[in-house]
């Protein structure tokens, strides 16, 4: 049995803050976070652990981190709610599973692996998914663990701006927000996570990329396994996961360039963000059109990068 | 300017009911119910409409027609209630809106484009949905009205099926039925629409194909509209609209082998169903590897056509 190079990749979100508005500690924090949510996955992927494990694990780490919009931390909708949306996909199978809507599990990428291991379907959502979960004796939180002073404030000021009808500052850390990993483990099969809150005040309901197989969150062994962040209705209408895939697979595409294209195509079209993906030869390539991601990786070089801005 | 020939095809799902089951009153209603819808759109197209208006139209008469599963006559979850999804995409733009979960709108598919044109958003569900589904003026009836007697009468035959713990017999009437529509308008405009009730005695909150946009609806100018009916989750798996898509775009193949060689594979995986695809030649190809599927078209020939079984 041929042994691959492990490889893992995550994001934090495309809504990065400014360069002018971080301060040192801030930025000190993000990356020491980044890095820590990275070695979760990366242990396990060193130990013999499936990508899967990894990516269900680098994102377990950021959903408990409340610096990032996922699990603990998540944005808060209009009404003052939390709706959360996961999506997990096995490359080697195709195999995957999707929640939406859904404020209860403390880990919502755990929510979206029992749909993928414990149902016969794909994406639930709303009720119907909050019933599963709890059926599937995942560990629940009340609404209130969920949410924090940052993420109120925030709530409220874009509130206030709409009240006002004021023009939108252009900050997008308001508006964007997603966590996701991607990994290729020793034998060469690879995975990816997303897990979000959503947009700040966004309307109840809406549901983004995250948790559109091919749009948001996308994995086959054959081509490559990615998580996307950004302005997810742009996501979805180019289908940028699989349109990834088709280069490769298709058009005789490497990685790198087929993700970069996309990503730069969708950004020339007003859709802004950025994907983290891996392929089996140990390849990452965390292309985006926004002015930073939050990013970790660690290739087939084998050492471990942060990064917030473009290099 | 270049005229294009209208053309324009429809399904009523994948989830026929088996050759030895039918009567001939039986189908000959079908065949009269799927010509009227087919005709419908058709009208409109040939008065110089748009591709979308095409389909909208078209799907809102299945919708409207308890024969089918969307809209009036809509399933029942394993809880006794309705929960709709529709999609709608315009092909030019890639514009496109969805709904998931939803019961109260009389048509299922104005709500997915109301949240196309209305909304900043792609896919709406559950209560978000319903409450934009009510300030966006649509038509909203009493879940009583979606209900039917042959409905419930399937739900309460598979939910004692379960109780008995009995096999199931292989009808994949109760597991699949979706309706849509697809055209091709004279400025070379292609559209694509989908509508369901989703699968009997489904578990609440389960959403398939038919509202994810690149698996059971699709559209793009340069390339093909479609619309899926079938095992939802397997059509997600396999980015069944987008693939074939990425087949034409970037592997030179024409609508009807790609289309064609997706369907097949998807059969090859256990993965029933059919979809119904056009392109801007006015080339109209329904490739189903299901035991039926109910179906209508108009390709560039002008001649209007319905079948049910396999030639």
């Amino acid at each position: 049995m041929t042994t691959f190079i492990p490889a893992i990749a995550l994001h934090g979100g495309a809504g990065t803050i400014l360069p002018s508005k971080i301060t040192p500690e801030k930025e000190a924090a993000l990356h020491a976070a980044l890095r820590s949510c990275l070695e979760a996955g990366l242990v396990l992927l060193r130990d013999g652990a499936s990508a899967l494990d990894a990516v269900t694990a680098s994102v377990m780490a950021l959903e408990d981190d409340s610096l990032f919009n996922a699990g603990r931390g998540a944005v808060f909708t209009s009404d003052g709610t939390h709706e959360m949306d996961a999506a997990v996909m096995n490359g080697t199978t195709r195999a995957c599973g999707a929640v939406a809507g859904i404020c209860g599990p403390r880990h919502p990428i755990l929510a979206a692996r029992a749909v993928m291991e414990q149902s016969e379907h794909v994406l639930l959502t709303g009720e119907g998914a909050a019933k599963f979960c709890a059926s599937a004796g995942l560990e629940m939180m009340t609404p209130e663990w969920f949410g924090t002073d940052a993420r109120r404030e925030a709530l409220e000021a874009e509130l206030e701006r709409r009240r006002l009808n004021l023009p939108d500052d252009g900050d997008p850390a308001r508006k964007h927000g997603t966590v996701g990993a991607v990994a290729c483990d020793m034998r060469g099969h690879l995975a990816a996570a997303t897990s979000t809150g959503g947009m700040t005040a966004k309307l109840p309901g809406r549901v983004g990329d995250s948790p559109v197989i091919g749009a948001g969150t996308w994995a086959d062994d054959e081509t490559l396994a990615m998580s996307a962040t950004g302005h997810g209705e742009f996501f979805i209408r180019w289908a940028v996961g699989h349109e990834i895939d088709a280069r490769m697979r298709w058009a005789g595409q490497d990685l790198t360039r087929a993700a970069g294209d996309v990503v730069a195509e969708l950004g020339a079209r007003g859709g802004s963000g950025g994907l983290v993906a891996v392929d089996r030869t140990g390849t990452v390539t965390l292309p985006f059109n926004s002015p930073g991601m939050y990013r970790a990786w660690c290739d087939k070089s084998g050492e471990i990068r942060t990064a917030i801005f473009s290099d």
